[in-house]
This record gives structure tokens, C-alpha cells and sequence, in this order.
């Protein structure tokens, strides 16, 4: 068991909380069984190493047997190691280093279904916002996750923790810019939808037909101007009552959702 | 101008932080410009003091204008004075005094038009997500929200701050028993559709055709048993992709937007 929360090795999985050693290693951090279970499940050739207090280890022992059946390297650990690794306050006793998993642009998009929903986050700046809607996308049942260069880092602790494991589960690429992204998936024929608040097409009339994108906007300034140009529609979710908006990844779920919709009555 | 941050008027406000206070006192402190502007715009009858710092004067001087014009007090304070009377650590300068807004079960039931779409949170207890359902409900034109007694106090400030002004813009009606509140609902004609993972509906199958109710349970344990079986259908909102869930706040907008949507098609 390791016991000194001042060893180098509880040191080089703490620096990963720093992007700079994230980018540099190409590895993260996730915390709490609800990711650590999802990693292990969904993704285990990129788990490195997983992190476990005795204490959590029998309550999540399928966690663990799940990791040692992928050959994955188990670490029995004290809680003042597990703490001294952690972002979180409460990690509930497991962490695992993993790979990171963004995929290059052109392999998520060629790979898309040819009815293809795709989540495009522009300028996304809050951690809690990022992961929300990147469990929202995954719930919609999307194809992908595309994140602008300008956004924050997926592999934050607070966005990892927010996508619920749902971080595991869909393609997802990110560091392209924004115009790149909508020129790839032009290129690729995905119609490009603009969620603003600004948009003169109301969501249920929106044409969803085909494969599109939902592009979404930085949570307190929504979309440039030339950004809602350089897409095929600007639609906005209808507010019926006298809220004078919903928060970005209200919008991006029920937009999403409208797309399943589209999807499921259509095939 | 207050500036005095230990003066018992400030301690007063101060004071309103704590449940018991707002309890015995009928009033809440709402925090921040857009909370304040929705209190004085929609329900100024409501709001007993607007406190502002010269600065958010100028910067806000819609608000401070729209309170003055309703005959609402508006005292100038120091930036120390408006700190200490808060709870949120950047209130943006000004900050008012309500009224509580709640109002008798029966009354809040007796105006529902017949098409009536309803939110019930029952045993809601994170402050963040209680106020994004109000916004969301708000948002998808919901005609009233009804909170069960075992639920976060909706005046507490993060609450409040997170229904961005949603508060004033709809019917609320708070403290009633859940028994208490579903056979009230009954009694008017209202259909009981409890929100549930569980459900076996899925909810492009539910019937939103008349007036009904979403019936949100709590955000870790969802609905008991009891409360399912009370309800006329238990109905989910599909998981197409591989997350588990959605958040409570995903969920209920999810579900009040469809029924908008259905709304909006039968007029």
C-alpha cells in the first residue's frame, strides 16, 4: 500500500491537475468511481493506473475486478494519498491516470453515420458548462463531440468530473478552430446549425433532417457574428415564458434532443 | 450613503442569510443586478429596499430608475456595507430587500388555464439545481412551479441566483406536503406525470395533450415508490447514447419543453 502522500510518484500524479503537464505527458487524472468505472468499462486500453483506498476498493470492488481484468494496474493507497493526488475535495477513495482520448479531427469525422448529429463547442470557457453538455450529447445519443482551441481543456478536473463518465463513451476531438471545424464539416456535407439566441428560426421549425452540427457558443456572449454567418441556419430555442434565456447546456441538451427526436421518427 | 458595515440595518439584511430569519421575517435578500431587475420590473409591489454602491448606480441605471418609479426605496451603500449584507462573494453593487412571493396551493391552482402545464420538485435539495428547474420551467412557459416541503428553501440565495430573475416571472407556491400537492393537482383535472428513470413511457409516448404536471423527484434518489404509484404514468426521457442519466435540471427542462412543444402544435 502506499502510504507517503509526499512521494514522487503521489507528486507526478498531483502535477497532472496542471495543464501544462497534461499536455506534456498525455495523460489526466480522473476522479471518483462514477469516471474511474466508465474508464475501465468503456476505454480500459487507456487507463494506466488506477489509485484505490482499501475502504472504496470493497465498496467499488467491481471496479477493481473490472481494471484487473483489463490488465490494468490496480494501486492500493491511503486516503492521504489518494487525497494528496486529488483536485476534488471528496474523491469517495478512487482516481485513475489516464490517457488522454481526443481523436484527430478528420478520423472522428470520417467515421460519422451518415445521419450524423455532431455537438461543436466554440469558446466554451466553464468547466461545469463544458462537461454538462458533453453528457448531454452523449444522452442525445450524438456522434461526436467537436471542442474549439479557444475552449477549456476537457481533461480539467471539473469537466471530467461534470461529463459523468459520459467523457468515456463518444468520439470527441479538440484544439482545431472554430473555422476549420465548420469548414471539415461542410467538406463532409454536415449542415451547420447555429444555437443563438439571436436565431430568427425557431427550433421546431429547423430542418434536421440530414447529418448537422450543432455549434455552440461562449456561455456569456453566445456566437460571433461572423461564426453564425459561416452557418447554414441561426436557430434559437423558442422561450415561452419570460426567462430572458436558458444557460448553455440547457440550450445544447434540448437542441440535441430535438435532433434524436428527428432521428428516431425518421428511421 | 450607509457606510457603516456593522450598523444593525445592515446586520438586519445580513440576518436574512439564515432560513429562520426569511421564516419569521416573509423576506429574502436578492443579490446581483439581473435578480434585482426582475424583482423591480415584475413584482416592485414585493420589494422593500434596493441597496446600491455609486458605481452599480450608474452602470444599472435601469434598475435603480424602474425601483424609484414604483415608489421603491432606493439607499445608497458603500461597497463594504453591500458585502457585508450579502451572501454571494461579488453581488455587482446592488441588492434588494422582497417580499417572499409564495402563494396558498389552492390559490396558485384555482388560476392554472386549462391547458395548464405544472413543475412539482419533491425533496429537491441542491440549491443550483432548484433554481435552474424554476428558470427552465419559466423558459418552456410553464404556468406554475409547486415545491414540496422537504425541499432547499427557494429563497435561499443560491436559489435565487441561479433562477436568473425566474423567480418573480411565475406562480410558486411552496411548502405543501407532496400527498398534499398531488391530490390537489388531481382534484383540478391535472395529469400526474412523475419524471423517472424508471419510467416505463418513454416521453415521445406520453400523453401532453391536457393539462398536466411533471413530477420531479430528488437529484441522487429520483422518486419513491409511493410517488410513482400516485401518479397517473411514470415516464423517462430516453438515453440514447451510453450515459446513465441526466441531471435533474436536463431532465425537467427536458420534459417542459415537450410539453410547450406539444402546447404549442394543439392551439
Amino acid at each position: 500500500m502506499l502510504t507517503n502522500p509526499r512521494s514522487d510518484r503521489v507528486k507526478a500524479v498531483r502535477a497532472l491537475s496542471r495543464r501544462s503537464v497534461r499536455s506534456r505527458t498525455g495523460e489526466f487524472l480522473a476522479e471518483g468511481p462514477q469516471a474511474v468505472r466508465e474508464a475501465v468499462t468503456f476505454r480500459p486500453e487507456l487507463v494506466r493506473d488506477v489509485y484505490v483506498t482499501p475502504e472504496a476498493g470493497e465498496r467499488h470492488a467491481g471496479i477493481v475486478e473490472a481494471a484487473r481484468a483489463a490488465s490494468v494496474w490496480v494501486h492500493e493507497v491511503s486516503p492521504e494519498v489518494l487525497a494528496a493526488m486529488c483536485d476534488t475535495e471528496s474523491p469517495q477513495g478512487v482516481a485513475a491516470v489516464c490517457r488522454v482520448l481526443d481523436l484527430p479531427l478528420d478520423s472522428v469525422l470520417a467515421d460519422l453515420p451518415t445521419d450524423a448529429i455532431v455537438c461543436v463547442l466554440t469558446n466554451v470557457r466553464d468547466p461545469g458548462n463544458a462537461g454538462t453538455v458533453i453528457r448531454g450529447a452523449d444522452a442525445a445519443g450524438a456522434d461526436a463531440v467537436l471542442v474549439s482551441d479557444a475552449s477549456v481543456d476537457v481533461y480539467n478536473s471539473k469537466v471530467v468530473r461534470s461529463t459523468v463518465g459520459s467523457l468515456w463513451h463518444l468520439p470527441l476531438s479538440i484544439g482545431a478552430s472554430v473555422p476549420e471545424i465548420l469548414s471539415a464539416l461542410r467538406d463532409r456535407g454536415v449542415r451547420l446549425l447555429a444555437a443563438d439566441g439571436a436565431g430568427t428560426t425557431l427550433l421546431h421549425d429547423a430542418d434536421l433532417s440530414g447529418p448537422h452540427a450543432w455549434v455552440m457558443g461562449n456561455e456569456a456572449w453566445g456566437l460571433p457574428q461572423e461564426v453564425r454567418d459561416a452557418c447554414d441556419d441561426v436557430v434559437r430555442v423558442p422561450i415561452h415564458g419570460h426567462a430572458e434565456s436558458l444557460n448553455l447546456a440547457m440550450a445544447a441538451t434540448i437542441c440535441l434532443y430535438a435532433s434524436a427526436e428527428a432521428r428516431r421518427t425518421s428511421r
